[in-house]
């Protein structure tokens, strides 16, 4: 008796699941059998929000955020912003936590991800021509470097710290490391409180 | 000045991610760049297979199995099956792994779930009348209850056992209890193996 399994359109589902990032493949069978029960109405509305998702959102060319526009965006076309601060971040989803903060007014660059070479992310796969590109301009006078305080991270913020000593006229900065907001010491880890001490600023 | 936040066809499709079991709003948010990410291309054929799937697949009537017919189902129609015997099971997901083990080849019966206060699953909710509608034709000598060792499995046992009750021709059987294949004695926790030395059979 030949095997049961699921029919074919609830198999290329699965294996549509499977890609993304985080689901394996006990949690893409979930999801998909958690879809085919909601009833088709509520899987056609989801499978038209990533028609549109997919068809209106390009990358915005300049900061490489999101944007219904095919030029321009909501963050670089914002008035009232600093224009001689770029702040590069990896991913377009840091762009919103900074924006939060309230601390910071000025450009954005998302890279599209970080140096890995596990991941076989090279500089090459990353928006660094383009910010070179915006540099140029001239109009910058510092860049922070927002990435990640781990090994990746370095290495991106080493990277681009070498390329950056060729535009003298830009300042360099990252964002300070130390112990996060509301920790106790007790919960740091020790790399944590080695740069919060190498980083103590006078009272 | 306004707050910025990711274009509107972004946030309906993290708003549509985040309703899927196990997946939160990080996630969510980390699964939407990928996706835009992916460019647009391979982000519509995944709607598509959504849509393939919602539209071209129903739930069998009969064991509640997926089927791309809207009556039968390649379970329920499968020849060379001992129509006498039952396997009920919470979910359609449950049916795979039982066939793969090919230790049987009756019937199934999907029950749609398990009785669940805490997630306001009661009995209503899942498939006993269909089950009680296929007993009734009196085919069946047995009922083999598949359901998970835990909690709400064992209530919905303890549940289905009390309607069964009313078959006095129905042989009701669940799974037997015991130490895992390949699972040392070391690996398993105290109930388990409280549970293997009560089935204890002999040699």
């Amino acid at each position: 008796m030949a095997q049961v399994d699921y029919p074919e359109p609830v198999r290329a589902l699965i294996s549509h699941l499977r890609q993304l990032p985080g689901i394996g493949p006990k949690s893409a069978e979930r999801i998909a059998v958690w879809l085919m029960q909601q009833g088709g109405g509520s899987t056609l509305l989801f499978a038209e929000a990533m028609q549109r998702a997919a068809s209106l959102v390009f990358e915005c060319g300049t900061c490489g955020f999101f944007s219904t526009e095919e030029h321009g965006c909501a963050v670089c076309d914002g008035n009232q912003r600093d224009s001689r601060v770029l702040c590069v971040v990896e991913q377009p989803t840091d762009i919103l936590p900074l924006e939060r903060s309230g601390a910071f007014r000025g450009h954005y660059h998302s890279l599209r991800g970080r140096i890995s070479p596990l991941d076989n992310v090279g500089p090459e796969d990353l928006r660094i021509g383009a910010l070179i590109e915006r540099l140029k301009s001239g109009v910058f006078a510092e860049v922070i470097l927002a990435l990640s305080s781990d090994v990746e991270g370095e290495a991106t913020a080493n990277y681009l710290g070498e390329i950056l000593a060729g535009f003298p006229g830009v300042e360099v900065t990252r964002l300070a490391q130390g112990l996060p907001a509301g920790g106790g010491l007790g919960n740091a880890d020790e790399l944590t409180l080695m740069r919060a001490l190498q980083g103590r600023v006078g009272l």
